[in-house]
């Protein structure tokens, strides 16, 4: 199996970096920097012709959508243990979280992000207040699930679930309201950012910001 | 194994009450009428805290999220072949899509249907305009994926992504561009609809509207 992780730093790929950090796998990574608007050139466009972040190169196929490559990987390999095995009692529960996180938090993100640029920016203010109470209530419910003092976000071990969600609660660092202002949060938050696989990844994608 | 399905007639619900059925599953409905405002009784919010439906009740257990309930059958259920085995080189994109469909088209209809519900009734208008804009992107990328003539969306067989992808088809149909308005999608959408489970889903939850 080989992989090519196109990715940009802090961006929707970051989640799926990690994980193959953690996964210990040989993989190839490729620089797209969004800053600089590298995802619209016309070579990249034709491995993601929707010109975002991540893409994955499997055996020579591109593929995207990071929630999707997140659940793939875990299926690709599942001796590393991040998606609850199918006859479990926690795999009803994974795949809920996996759509929960992917269909209401992250294109809340994405709107409050690009509101002026994906639609016309004279809506963008009411877009992003009305992504800001999107994301706010996500945060309180992920907030009030850490209540009784799981580690995890399902079952208790480590998940693509985690990695997910700690990518889009990095995400809301400068918002008006972080993730880690929610007591729970942060204790996950803290926890999570103290793997080694987190700092490593840091280290990689040259970010300095949101560290323990 | 038991389902109990929580539905209001058109909802989210319908990809999973049709893919029961289209499984040939014994099942149980419950009817939650959404324009009633049946989902916010507290007897309802024990079973879906958000208020939202499907519920699916599985051997006793309340799960949600209309995409994972899908995902989920298709694994429990493999002889239905309504998602590509694991080995199958279609599973990645199985994946992808049914991600797409969860994290771009999904949220902007909800955001289109509830924006002066879920926002400051103030920004609805400025948030609607962005989501049309949002879901007419999709249909188009839906369309051009069509272009060749394909039956279904993944593969050559049904999947759990046409069951999704119908019904967010079906709740364009009131709007400016309802998605029939696509040339392919229009081929699509007449070919599904005539599929026979289609047709009781209908009769079965009282629904006269967007059928051949």
């Amino acid at each position: 199996m080989s992989y090519i992780l196109y990715y940009s730093p802090g961006a929707a790929s970051m989640a799926v970096h990690w994980m193959l950090l953690e996964l210990g796998l040989e993989f190839e990574t490729r620089l797209i920097d969004i800053d600089t608007g590298a995802q619209h050139t016309a070579e990249y466009l034709k491995l993601n012709p929707s010109g975002r972040v991540p893409t994955l190169v499997i055996d020579g196929v591109p593929r995207t959508e990071s929630a999707a490559l997140l659940m793939l990987l875990a299926e690709r390999h599942p001796d590393g243990g991040f998606a609850p095995r199918a006859d479990s009692p926690e795999r009803a529960e994974w795949f809920e979280m996996m759509i929960y996180l992917a269909n209401s938090v992250l294109p809340a993100m994405r709107n409050w992000f690009y509101a002026a640029e994906d639609g016309d920016p004279a809506d963008a203010a009411s877009v992003k207040a009305f992504s800001r109470r999107q994301i706010e209530g996500a945060m309180e419910r992920l907030d009030e699930r850490l209540a009784d003092g799981r580690a995890y976000l399902v079952g208790d071990r480590l998940s693509t679930v985690d990695f997910l969600a700690i990518m889009l609660m990095r995400w809301t660092r400068n918002m008006p309201r972080p993730a880690i202002s929610w007591a729970n949060l942060a204790t996950y938050i803290q926890r999570l950012r103290d793997m080694p696989t987190f700092r490593e990844l840091n280290v990689r994608e040259g970010l300095t910001e949101w560290q323990n």
